[in-house]
């Protein structure tokens, strides 16, 4: 285990925190205000300004893996941590947000050439955004074989019936194309029984119904949550990804990097609520002393200290394998974090909200829409109960292994 | 200690409920409806039938207490209960929802006749509503002594000056009269340094800037919680309520109830979530056996209704001692039902969302919301530190007298 | 629900409350220096001379229940709560403690006249000791089926073959006899297969093998924790209790007051520690200030408060049930305080030790031997996760029958 | 950070993990066994057939740092670990138990050339033991400034007069020397009011009253935990450690050391639980399947690895800054670890007994024991509470420093 950060890690790190200090937090008022004046669904202007300057920094697409003369898992986890300090705001400003990477390295890999050069340019260059259809309202989408939307085979074409939610980004009207797991085999074994199309939003068949919230936030600025209807839609062969009934396995490859980077994000969030926590607490003097002062918050302090740093050392260990032996390696420490990241975030978060008494709760902070995003990852991409089902297999597998 | 709920009280339950799941219940789907038709901070129509209806089956204003004919807090804490299983429509329906009850009992018992004569007959009839202005945005308002607005008096008036928050129901259009409290003798002894006045909403001076929202949610249907500027608003003497620089008097006179009456909506919030929690764990089977057959699962659901359960007796405790001994004997016990209330139903309703996945934290169930409402109730009328301090210090003092 | 002590009821608390501060907590010093020069197992005379002052104050017998001119469950929780200040001690002092009482109940309801006549009276007296056998080290006898001690009828005799463990009190010289619960039925029902028998302690066969410690505790005041052999045991048909095969109805009918009983003492453990912690707060500065005065102390004074209030309630609400619509009827709340109790008990215990520091693990004070009677009780009579299931099961079938 | 283990450090684990499987855990029962059958504080013979064997297999004094050929804290952290997992053999077969590994340390750099020529080679042979005099009863040690023993200087003596307890080791008749700290200069700054000095235990004087025991173990095997009284006890002035009114900060470096040393042990005791609680699940069928297939013990499995794997990290992080910039550079990753390690090893091993049932709290298994050794290690070198405290000041501290 090497986890020491790089020259080139730390320069990163430099210019990204210096982006974050002088162009994004400063910025995120003007984020909040542009929300009120422009339609729901539209990306505040400030956020193309952002991404300019981005380019212009170098901080551009970082998510790339090594192999693209990008970074390693390593040496990208301190800066999407930072990324995740303004998390509705830097990460997009650098290209780096969620669906949209874990689609990018699906295009990258799996697509034919023509949608690859249809679709992966615009994206790298941040023009378009796109959408991943996976979860299922009727059924629990925890375990990816159950998922119940139709892709047939009819001729030269792929017919795909059946209702998403949680398809995030698709209320955005640059959201252009859906990447969509379903059914094409349902005879097949457990792991071969879906596959993976690409799918652009404009064709015909496709009705987004509406938006879910998550504790009240509709994250407009990011397009939202949509439930979509697929109906008959109809799309050519060559908009496969891999191979036909390979969903599964390209499913689970993708969400590997998807959760270590929202764990990285999430180490973010809590470093910027602790930073806030600690602002408050020596700003305000309830009872003739500075909170700061009193041991209750203290403790509180400590163990947020404690807990990010726990968190922190094993997000880079399971980085530092996925570099070194994959992904198939690192499923222990992947479920770890999984369950690991948004628990110290959520117990991090709410404790500086209850530092900041109604301010906490408000939109005068970002804390409550943090804890809406840490909370939420206690479920997304399957939920906590299901990670800690699976860890504990292994273990107990394991353990039959050694005795 | 006598909990047992009597025969009238039993009857009122029995009303309560079947009037809560034909009535309200069903509703619900219709306000959320209406809130998305109607201006932002107007209140959905719903409402208001469902106030005709609450009329005319005897549920109405019943929170007025034992003297006026009315029910003890022991009688109350079972329909109030009850109403928390759609806490942001049956207590408005019923016209026991916070501020209004604890603004009608000021007014009857401190205004003098002229004030009351125009302000209470509407407030009981449900046709305006009113707010409370305490909470300021630049203090640690946990201490009421640290208010800072002031209340002047000239002549034969008194100026207010001064900006308050979480002022809950401002934005209403029907909102049409405050209770603000502010100092009006700086120079007194720590609690001889508050008054408190009626203040009509159109007395110029007076600024609604903005609402602050909780988590996500505007609480637009209750007419937010707003921040409003007092700049030399004057209104004349007969509007102070009881003493001169008696107001922190009534402030702490005023809390007992309103903490108890949010313990015992914490209490039927809980409830519902729980059943949500049966109904989900029944109805889904994610690897081949229901939720309710999982381990995990069960244990939360017992957990759920051994914390729901002794929450409850203590409320009942509570709402007994203070029928009997008072709101000051009952002090311990207030301070521990604030604390403990709101902390059982935030782990009651999370759960309940971790069981509902993706659908948990949306507005397809009434959870998310209610763990807002849930939450926010750790921070108002005094976060759970000082409660705590000021209860473990009477413990301490308690011990000290009996060793 | 009527909770209120009668006048009888708070004559008796004071009564007993006054033995504790007068008797019993002085002698705590002479009971321990007493074990360090009697036998290991031997009783400390001290026992015997509080007995003698007990029987003087009709402070002696007072579980018996309502039915035999003594006291309903509701009547006897506060005295038991108060016996549980000095765990080691009172109990058995009152000739209160188990496994005696549940012992005597069994003997009094189910034994032949000849058998409840030899044993009931010395045991009443307080003269000899007794043993429950009923859990085995090689099965998990938390469910009450898997037990695999043999007791096969062979003419006009009982043979008994098995091992017992956590028999506690076989250790002692003054135990003379057990309650031995066996498999009499293999092939019977579920609930009809098991028999219980009243076995003298000298009859050939019965090997007292060793006692097991709990968390480095002997328990040798108490006569330990013994695991017994039983080798072709042969014992009277008449020894005999209730029906053959009825064992298992009325092992669960002994388990209900026996659980109660429990979470009462543990009222009263959690209010020794909850004294001891208070004292200590105030007696000691080691930052130039009194524990009692800094922030983390008194937040685990209030949490200390708040939980011991909640879980007397709930045990008060249990009692009441058992009282007025039997064990059946109070089968979820029995479950709950089987649970809550010892949870709430560990928990104030463990947080009083940690304000003690080094003084708080050690003999100086009764926490730590508190910590292990608590801690246990998340074990003995049923594992927490036991009753969770069954409570979580019983409550889905509830919720199924109301909707 | 670069926390891999060196393939010298590789082959040291499998040393010493083979050591342990086939010799040490073997040896437990036998352990047991000559605890009953020799005088109460001698060594179990077993210890020092098991030191030859260490000596043999090059497992012998491994806890010297690396100036002396030894290993850094970051080599020796995966050994030590091991040695956790028996804790109360392995560490000292290998002469590696506290506080004889403090003590040798001082002596090495801080005695005079004639006492520690006199003391460190048996302490090195492993042939005597030694005990280190801080905690004092009547003051709150955890602020070593509060150490009220006198040391006074008298001509060429000194003079030592105080009452110390937890002096761990020294009931143990192979005790020989102890390092005392004591006010040598109560005028002086908070910082140098202190001296350390060599006193052997044979000197006139020292009266050891008794031991005081943990959650009921006496820690016979390791020489109990004695409270001292030093009673005008003369030694020459060559028997001051380091500088005179010095001791503070030796007491200070001794630490680092020390905290780092039992958190790595407490990982061993967390793996080692961990595997029991894997044993157990795998081998019991409570209800009819295993417990290791029943979703609460999943979970329990689950959380445990991520706990351990995080403290497991955090401890490697601190060792590697002790070796790269020091203890002083450590602090706030030393206070971290002094609360995680005993805060995850209690939870894994709490959960580990209870998966056991009554086994698990008695001595057939070496559950609650360690459980004890855990638990003790919240209260000992600082009470949790102190070092949150530190490290939040430190932290807000920094905070400042940033903004």
């Amino acid at each position: 285990m090497e986890f020491a950060y790089s020259p080139k890690v730390q320069e990163l790190q430099a210019v990204a925190m210096k982006f974050l200090n002088e162009e994004v937090i400063p910025a995120e008022a003007r984020y909040q205000q542009e929300k009120q004046e422009i339609p729901q669904w539209d990306t505040p202007p400030v956020i193309d300004d952002l991404k300019k300057l981005a380019q212009e920094r170098g901080l551009w697409n970082l998510f790339l893996p090594a192999g693209e003369q990008g970074l390693t898992n390593l040496e990208y986890a301190p800066v999407a941590e930072i990324t995740g300090r303004s998390p509705w705001m830097m990460p997009e400003a650098l290209n780096c947000s969620a669906p949209d990477t874990g689609n990018m390295e699906l295009l990258h890999h799996f697509a034919t050439d023509a949608v690859r050069d249809r679709w992966l340019p615009p994206l790298l260059r941040g023009e378009i955004r796109s959408v991943y259809g996976m979860t299922e309202p009727d059924v629990a989408s925890s375990d990816a074989r159950n998922i119940s939307t139709r892709i047939d085979v009819d001729g030269d074409e792929f017919v795909i019936n059946g209702r998403k939610w949680w398809s995030s980004g698709a209320m955005s009207p640059r959201c252009k194309v859906a990447i969509v797991m379903g059914k094409s085999n349902p005879e097949g074994g457990p792991h071969q029984q879906q596959s993976m199309v690409v799918v652009p939003l404009d064709t015909p068949g496709i009705t987004i119904l509406r938006s879910t919230s998550v504790f009240g936030y509709a994250d407009s600025g990011h397009g939202g949550h949509a439930e979509v209807v697929y109906d008959n839609v109809r799309i050519p062969r060559e908009n496969l990804l891999g191979e036909l009934h390979g969903g599964f396995a390209m499913a689970q490859a993708r969400l590997g990097p998807g959760r270590i980077h929202h764990a990285m994000r999430l180490i973010g969030m809590a470093e910027r609520a602790f930073d806030l926590m600690c602002e408050r607490s020596l700003s305000r003097f309830p009872f003739g002393k500075s909170i700061a002062e009193q041991g209750v918050f203290q403790d509180w302090i400590a163990e947020a200290r404690i807990r990010i740093e726990q968190v922190r050392l094993l997000v880079l260990k399971t980085a530092w394998l996925m570099d070194t032996v994959g992904n198939k390696g690192a499923m222990t420490e992947i479920s770890a974090i999984k369950v690991a990241a948004p628990a110290m975030a959520t117990w991090v978060i709410d404790h500086a909200i209850q530092a900041h008494g109604g301010m906490g709760v408000s939109q005068d902070t970002p804390l409550a829409e943090m804890y809406e995003q840490a909370r939420m990852l206690r479920i997304a991409d399957g939920p906590d109960e299901v990670h800690k089902m699976s860890l504990a297999r292994r273990e107990l597998k394991r353990y039959r292994l050694t005795v």
